[in-house]
């Protein structure tokens, strides 16, 4: 039967051989959203101006959370990362914040999963730091935008 | 000036003071969904009537990450936890994943934090063992669906 | 149909609800030994009455990896612990080192998992640190010998 | 005096200088034993045909683990994985579960401690999730069975 | 012989059994301070005005390290925190950062390794985001300053 | 305006882009001190001639948190070590331990960060053990000795 490279014949889950794939440059960018009141954004664009920055905080845990993706996600690869860039932009019109992730590696596999796992950790800490004002507050959207390296070669999504 | 509680007067961040909190049974609900192309849910749940139970292996990722969140989210109280379920249903309707997870605890703080984190992860996870066959998988509707237990009372989400 | 307590009438793996549980001490005594060659249990004696004491590495190690058991085994409740203790035991006439772990801790679950863990990697640790000399070690019998405290009461293996 | 390669001539524990070594493909493969009641391993084999599957979740927590050895075993080197699988076999006619893991890395050192920290902790959480029905489930004969890369070459166990 | 009480009477070191002290509030001051270049202070005291605030992230880097002190201090007892707060103040006249923190927790223990391990980490977190320009720079008087609750009592440095 | 590589243009953190730089050999050496009563170091000398090794279980601790730099220090790129080993020596003159690190890598950046948090924990951990005779104990001079290795060459302290 088939099944996801994750998985051997006999359907156990195991860590892909990775052994003989080359080793290059790689990268991923991925985004996501956290929808909140117009109250709260305004409060982090506020805060952000004198000491309290949300945003700057977001995107060290969005960091921090990079380097642990293989112990979170169970069957990826332990690897080495040379870059990690979290931008993370107030939008006013739409009450929201957008995070954008890039990640690279010189390695023999790629990269999409630190750079979710970092999207998802950045916008989850915008979550706990207003969460006392806005319970309500919805992550959106976090996908794969871009990826580069590797035998699978160029992948740009809609 | 106005700072969300997790800055001091200073506008400095820290972990908010708590001992002077009582001890409660607390809970959280939340939910979130991965959106996939209909071969890839069918092939989710193709796999999960024989061996490779990609969503077994989801739920094992998001129980454990729930238990890294004061690592993972840097204002977070560390604290133990009593219960954790991750509920993850294929909906073949709308070719979607929906994850609901149930946390509690005894103890001064909530936990909708570590609901979150192990909605989020147990959702990356699915992206990561599917992603070989489609990368454009989104993560969608990621909040808090409901809470209990503490000075704040009951919450109930829309 | 029959599961153990660990998955739920779905079948579908959960940390168990121990919201009603009361807080009790509890403690639980293991065991464990590495077999090895005459000529590996003889340097590591003798070691020890220099400075290379490879028993109180290893001793350090299975205390670290006690506090690490909810992150090592997937449905384990995060806890406390009160005390922890190892003893590594040379037992010249039949080529092994015997450890014994006791931990304690107040609290509404028991500890068998942490002693378990400790004295697994107590004893591998013994194994990394000879095995540039004697790759063939082996470890046995690592059980349970004790456990009290909580609404099982006083258990005593065999 | 003779001491083993992990510590100095001081008799100082250290981290074994690789950096003079080759970078080669290295794998190692080891194995262990859980022992149990006759109705323990019906129970185990009965839920994996249903949807409880107790091996499942253990390979799950035997990969993860393997990923975190060289923070459980003090002078283990860090290093990279390229592949991880675990077989976790019921023998119905011995009362007992095997494992069997395969580590590999492209890198300086070997990966023994990988492979056998896996199966440790892939044995371990069979216990955890069956203990409640059978306290006295023994872990037996955990070994390298086999190691190949690097300047020691090939080994195989008897 | 006399030993310090994190070794039993067979002089092996062991988690010490807190089980019978009792539960009351606990709290720790510490401080320390990094020495610099006049210049390199100047930058971090400029930078701290416009967007790229190394204090701030030196403050989380201490926080999220506090929560991680039973990981690395072999015989720490793991322990819940029901605060934590550090202060970082430049000293122009010195050509240092003060680093003060406070920690709390309600629990069997004290928590002065987690409010030095927190001082220490967010200092070096400072160390690592200037040493491109100050390689020289120097950490100093890491030191507890104040210890409340517990049968020690209350407890002042000098 | 000017920032420190740690941050972009736009004055945001981020882990610096090393994919361009070239693997090498790299090497730091690290200092400090702890200062404690003339009786708390002859406590430790003499501990140490029998079997309580309050600086053996300091050297562990160092090298275990040496492979947690990463973790620890946000804007830190994860990497592999090849060697670390650390030397605690007692300075009876002083009424101090001195620390001295050393730590190799091979690899497209350098190991100061490694070596001054292995230095750094080690310390403490001598505190931890002996806090309880003597809470005035102070770490001094924890620096950066020399580093080689990489596009900015060798560099010795003063």
């Amino acid at each position: 039967m088939t099944y996801t490279p994750h998985f051997n014949q006999a359907g156990e889950a195991h860590i892909v051989d990775i052994s003989d794939k080359s080793v290059t440059q790689r990268m991923a960018v991925t985004e996501g959203y956290i929808e909140m009141q117009a109250e709260t954004l305004k409060l982090i664009v506020d805060m952000a101006h004198k000491k309290g920055d949300v945003l700057a905080i977001a995107r060290i845990a969005g960091i921090m959370a990079c380097k642990k993706t293989a112990e979170l996600i169970p069957l990826c690869h332990p690897l080495s990362l040379t870059h990690v860039e979290i931008d993370l932009e107030p939008e006013l019109d739409n009450n929201r914040v957008r995070c954008q992730t890039t990640v690279k590696t010189t390695g023999q596999t790629g990269v999409e999963m630190e750079a979710l796992t970092a999207t998802q950790i950045a916008l989850l800490t915008i979550y706990d730091m207003c969460k006392g004002m806005d319970r309500g507050m919805v992550i959106q959207s976090v996908r794969l935008l871009e990826k580069a390296g590797g035998k699978s070669g160029h992948w740009l999504g809609d």
